[in-house]
């Protein structure tokens, strides 16, 4: 193994912690630049990396063309990771699938109170879930892998200043409102990171916020 | 709401538990079944409600066109999910979306045995905590949603006899050996759902199962 495979290994490039699983991360590299990269030119390259990330994780190349980020979301998320301030998910999914943070990961969607306040004031657990974390005082990067109602919902808190997100991952998947859930986060001046149109989803949000956490470091 | 409604909200229809998680769940169901039921009326009902439900949560309509079950994976994977035996996955974010199952779901991918093995025997994670589930005695539906290493060494310890796999979803996700490991699932006589190519990951792994989770109810 040469220095730089060790010091990636050591690194868990990718998520890969044994020597099998860095060789096939690092080919699976390989093929998404030759796929990617003469389409993602314009970018930063941790804005590349990003997308990169995204597409290994995928094996989508689609998301190339359907990721779009505001021109601080690098900046804003790492300034937050960084001081290891807490991740907001939406599903428990997403959180299981944030590797090495040293900062905290919330996600309120299966607490009693969440169900209570879902119930009580009929709207979606996953919208109570991002209330809950308003009311405990959060202030971090928002990880929405899943549900556009909380995405709405960290749009209206945030509006408000009742939530302190610093930036927001904002891929939630389905063809009811989670293309309009993006576009409204889009016109926000929130830092963001959303997918256009209906797709996107959990794999893409861990994704994102793994590769801000492996440049963080 | 209606005496269906009310019983498909009891059910967690599509993995929704409140009224509006309901209702965007059964209009993004009518939205898929439009996209892609002329694709797949060769396929049996439950068959098809597995398909609309990976659909739905990929928002990915080229999945109706990807996926390939056996014939037998259905009645299989029913009888196993039925008797509530023990279900298998690969790494902890498709274990963390597997719902309301009576059984045990089971993942290895973290413990220490898991990383000893790895070491020892130089193969990935994934793959040693499929030899550990083995060696453990397990029985049941195995459900890879990432790994192509885990999925061949759930096709090698079958073959041995040493993996009581009663069915397999094989989706793992990549450009390097995912189809391959697909292609060698399909070529055996173990029950499977996969998809063709390098696509797949834990939202199609996760809405398989748990569509016949549901199914099994």
């Amino acid at each position: 193994m040469s220095k730089q495979e060790k010091s990636q290994l050591k690194n868990n490039f990718m998520g890969a912690s044994t020597k099998q699983g860095h060789e096939i991360a690092v080919e699976s590299r390989k093929i998404v630049k030759s796929l990617i990269d003469h389409k993602i030119s314009n970018l930063r390259p941790e804005e590349r990396s990003i997308v990169e990330r995204i597409v290994h994780s995928t094996a989508d190349p689609e998301y190339a063309e359907l990721i779009k980020m505001s021109s601080d979301f690098v900046f804003k998320s790492l300034e937050s990771i960084k001081n290891n301030e807490d991740i907001l998910t939406d599903i428990n999914m997403v959180k299981t699938g944030i590797n090495n943070y040293s900062g905290e990961i919330k996600c309120y969607i299966n607490h009693y109170e969440t169900k209570e306040l879902a119930r009580k004031e009929e709207i979606t657990r996953a919208a109570a879930a991002i209330q809950i974390a308003a009311s405990e005082g959060f202030e971090g990067v928002v990880v929405i892998g899943n549900s556009p109602t909380a995405l709405f919902e960290v749009i209206k808190l945030k509006k408000n200043n009742q939530l302190r997100a610093k930036s927001v991952i904002g891929v939630p998947v389905g063809f009811v409102a989670a293309s309009e859930a993006k576009e409204a986060l889009e016109k926000t001046d929130i830092p963001y990171l959303i997918t256009k149109g209906p797709k996107g989803g959990t794999p893409v949000a861990v994704a994102a916020i793994n590769s801000l956490i492996n440049k963080g470091k």
